[in-house]
């Protein structure tokens, strides 16, 4: 069984996701995929990164592209090695185990699996009063404005890798099995209903 | 507790309604609505019928529409009377009882009381099998087209009717607290997980 959960920036889909696989006792992949996709492909994991976070590579530093040992300097054939790796990566961690994958397209790019697709989303306040609470729990200042702005920027981003991989739109009700609407919600209070509902589908495959 | 449950024409919503208030033990309102709003309201039921299908007064029947004993044959003023009836029964309907509602816009008219929110929706070719299938049942014989026609107008109709109460618009994600695709799926294996999720939010209020 794959579970693949896409979120809005600042909805708790990382924590729902974190939780749900402890829960299942499913194995969870958020980072852990980029740095098993540059393990396995020698792909630079910051590069990675950034791929996955903006979707194109062409606007990404030359200085860290040419970190790429012995590969040509041509971003966009180094984006194309690099989605090409992420798909092989997610393909092999989905063979292994039952497990929860966050983000990374991998609901488009493991769709013939048939993965329980979920989107974890929230209002603009639910989502601004998350982030800054995160923000106080770990001693960091940050601005609503910068808040503000990163939700803007990191949700467009994953929009515009997701499209690298499907001709539907990132966060679109028809794409997902579920979409959960955190506001105003716990988001610990919601992993057990999520638990009987893939004990089901598992009852049921 | 209310819970809402809006629904595309041939996903089950109707049927997962119906399970989930049956396994909560919550009273359970669709037609019913109807019936009692035309009680407390002195409205003819099939007008009410008409408007909360179609959204509009105004291309009805004016055969029908004058069956309002004794009051004005104007259809704008007349669906704003049955509109303005819906509201207070739903609100009576939700002040009486734990309650699970069907379509009519309450997730909208009755915001204010927090329902639980639940969009049912499911892939075209779903919709249709399950469409094909209830006929089947029935004895009754529909082609592929009339069905497919039946889906376009009907939910065309509901998200007219949305539109009375709400600036938003009908099957949008952000307006539900979940959104639960049923294509492929079998209505009744999904309730138990909706079951432990409406305890948990009871246990929190």
């Amino acid at each position: 069984m794959v579970i693949t959960i896409s979120r809005q920036f600042g909805s708790g889909g990382r924590e729902f996701a974190r939780r749900l696989a402890d829960a299942l006792g499913y194995s969870y992949w958020d980072n852990e995929i980029l740095t098993k996709c540059s393990q396995e492909g020698g792909i630079d994991e910051a590069y990675l990164q950034h791929v996955s976070q903006h979707g194109l590579a062409n606007f990404y530093s030359s200085t860290i592209a040419t970190r790429f040992s012995g590969r040509i300097n041509n971003s966009l054939i180094q984006s194309a090695e690099a989605t090409g790796q992420l798909c092989s990566t997610l393909r092999l961690i989905a063979q292994e185990d039952n497990c929860v994958i966050v983000g990374r397209a991998a609901d488009a790019i493991l769709g013939d699996l048939k993965p329980l697709r979920i989107f974890v989303h929230a209002d603009r306040a639910s989502r601004l009063r998350r982030c800054l609470d995160r923000c106080e729990r770990k001693g960091e200042v940050e601005t609503e404005k910068d808040i503000e702005h990163k939700m803007k920027t990191i949700d467009r981003g994953r929009e515009r890798f997701y499209s690298l991989f499907s001709e539907r739109k990132w966060g679109e009700r028809e794409n997902y099995d579920l979409c959960i609407n955190t506001s105003g919600k716990v988001i610990k209070s919601l992993v057990p209903a999520f638990c009987v509902f893939v004990n089901e589908l598992e009852k049921k495959s």
